[in-house]
């Protein structure tokens, strides 16, 4: 836990979507005046253990993290990956019980900032700029958490697969989309066998839903993957 | 679109999350400070429709809305009941894109404050309470929805209804939990139909782990259901 940042930190910070806005400047005298600390984590290691009866938020500074739900029977379900400069650990906020069901694994070795919960407070108190990027945070990961809920309820591979495309291609604005997670990761995220991934891409390209080009990128033809999702052509 | 609220609207403020621990006193001056509006909806309209290009949140001062996600070829997922005094709306507000997909069906007449989003920053810069308030909401609102991920990804029926009872116990904490929505409603909530919600129902008092009494009362051994969840005894 060193209370020092060096300048790969301050950059991950300045990308962090709690400081759109704010200044290098800004973000050092504002951090640094509401107290924090930083974590190192091995890979493989749980990041904000309940048994640290941790309140707050955290940063991740480099590397990658998991976030999972784990099962009464011992199924996982990863949820997202967090990536350098994103801020996690928001369901630990503010929350009054320790009913907590998120599981952070780190898939390599990790540094990690921590703003407990009354540093945050005064951190938004102290600028409305940070206050409305951390509203805005809390209300991109509630939107991102109901997209989840639409797409686990899809009742079938294919239907999974179609609004995935789908979604990748409008993040993208084009009608190329590039698969840029590992084809494991990705399958693990849709929560289907890779087999059945591919049957699933096999079957769109058939029906001219999508080509999938020499270089690994798909070419998608969002109308009728949209008719597909809408059972017209099934 | 009056200006004015009536004694029973401003109790159903004074209940609302946002307004814990602010007297009646405060809300009144806070809330008609910063601009708001109130409009009536009869039974079965659509609440803060998308092509009002709505932005901020809404409070139910009386009636019952329905939360719904509706997919592409019909289907209707019920994602939550609103109650009086109750917060919606969120994922409206702070949005930079339109893309929404939670519709909002009143149940009843319905009576809603609507407060915009300008106006809502400027309420939450104005009191370090309801800005702590509205934070903590949000955090629920995170956390409700990671349980419904978690519920939505059990694999059968039986679980499902496992998870539900374990749920409605540790809110009521202890262990006689009265199923206190109308039996249609739960299954649809559950996502299951009534024949399977009693099926399984009955499968777990022949297991001990429920028992259903003659007054509707459920009382459960929550230890058993956890075993059931668990895989240990299928």
């Amino acid at each position: 836990m060193k209370n020092i940042l060096d300048k790969n930190e301050l950059n991950s910070l300045k990308n962090c979507p709690l400081f759109n806005d704010v200044s290098i400047e800004e973000i050092t005298r504002n951090v640094i005046n509401v107290g924090w600390y930083k974590k190192n984590y091995c890979k493989n290691s749980i990041v904000l253990d309940l048994k640290d009866d941790f309140k707050g938020i955290a940063i991740l500074l480099s590397g990658e993290i998991t976030v999972n739900i784990f099962y009464e029977n011992g199924d996982r379900l990863p949820l997202r990956y967090i990536k350098p400069s994103e801020v996690f650990g928001l369901s630990y906020f503010l929350s009054s019980d320790n009913n907590e069901t998120l599981t952070f694994i780190t898939n390599t070795t990790c540094n990690v900032l921590i703003i407990n919960e009354d540093s945050l407070l005064k951190l938004l108190k102290s600028s409305s700029i940070i206050l409305q990027n951390c509203l805005n945070y809390m209300n991109n990961r509630i939107r991102f958490l109901i997209s989840k809920i639409i797409f686990f309820n899809l009742s079938n591979n294919q239907q999974k697969v179609c609004h995935f495309l789908l979604n990748e291609c409008s993040k993208a604005s084009s009608k190329n989309c590039c698969l840029n997670l590992p084809k494991t990761t990705l399958c693990e995220y849709l929560g289907i066998g890779r087999t059945s991934f591919y049957r699933e891409l096999n079957v769109l390209a058939k029906k001219n839903a999508i080509k999938m080009n020499n270089n690994g990128n798909i070419t998608i033809h969002p109308e009728k993957l949209i008719d597909i999702l809408k059972g017209k052509y099934s």
